[in-house]
């Protein structure tokens, strides 16, 4: 069996972005394949009793600071959106089925919400500004928004979000490297050191 | 002027436990000096709304094997003290009375409370073993006690913890480089970098 990186995500979470950046570049120096798994982030607060940390101003204001400057260690661009917190129902959905029913473009699926949410502060909410980011990824918004209706894909995203919860996720972004968990993107060398030691 | 960090601690958090058996070697690799400001952490949570992770049971139970594996990064020992939460309201008024009476015994005392309450895992609040561990740093434990009645040492713990949220505070442990503000033992990297840029 290969190593892996289970990686818990949910688009509007700018931790996981920055996480994202990184993620692929040390799976491929660690010889690791990445288990993408979108969840839904309002789902793990509410089974969990959680709760965003820009629910409490002063860290809310810490945690800006601290994203800009860890994308600037990691050279990469980081822009606050001025539409958090996004509502990120419908786009976990999407996640779900474009992993199901179109799994050659979900990386690119990815890359297009990331960059839309986090570099371009795009509001995703708009269905307009929605639409492109799916067809700026090769897919059909219509078919894409479709699937977000379909009984099938609600269930999935649910079952992995209450899977995940029962695993011991309470924040994201989370990964795991077999029964080890890290949560947060400044553990990411934690996850490194523990892909070199994975067999 | 000397570059200095600003330390702001609580002997209730193991995080700023964790972080005070790193910040003295930082300092001396990076020529500066630490200004040591005790904190009532449970006052800044109830201004800031903030709580600590373990009130959230999952975040607590990840909390304890993110403080461990530190430790084991550090290679510095470190127990989970059975009855936490501590309330350290004594003896953070203990810290300030020590501080502004007894200068020069003021790092032994920071120590012993810090070992008997994070590797020792000791019940500080068992009269007799706070006795015990003001006495091993050279202090009499009668007069540190009656220190921490006196209205001069109260008003300056709750005018420093005050001032602290004021500055941004929201936990602990919390270090300041000028004006930059840094939340977390996992953020000492930073710190020094910070403390290497600083003229």
């Amino acid at each position: 069996m290969a190593k892996a990186v289970t990686f818990y995500f949910d688009f509007g979470s700018p931790t996981s972005y920055l996480a994202w950046t990184q993620l692929p570049r040390i799976a491929e120096e660690t010889g690791a394949t990445i288990d993408w798994r979108p969840v839904l982030l309002g789902g793990i607060f509410k089974a969990t009793g959680n709760r965003s940390p820009v629910e409490i101003p002063a860290k809310g204001a810490y945690m800006l600071r601290d994203m800009q400057r860890f994308a600037a260690r990691y050279g990469v661009p980081f822009t606050m959106n001025p539409h958090f917190p996004v509502n990120t129902l419908t786009l976990m959905r999407a996640a779900v089925g474009v992993q199901l029913r179109h799994p050659e473009r979900f990386l690119r699926f990815i890359e297009a919400v990331y960059k839309a949410l986090w570099v371009e502060a795009k509001d995703i909410g708009d269905p307009a500004v929605a639409a492109g980011v799916i067809r700026s990824a090769g897919l059909d918004p219509g078919e894409v928004m479709a699937l977000t209706n379909h009984p099938e894909i609600k269930e999935k995203l649910r079952a992995e979000t209450d899977a995940a919860v029962g695993r011991g996720l309470f924040g994201a972004p989370t990964m795991f490297v077999g029964d080890e968990m890290f949560w947060g993107q400044d553990r990411l060398d934690f996850v490194r050191d523990a892909l070199k030691d994975a067999a």
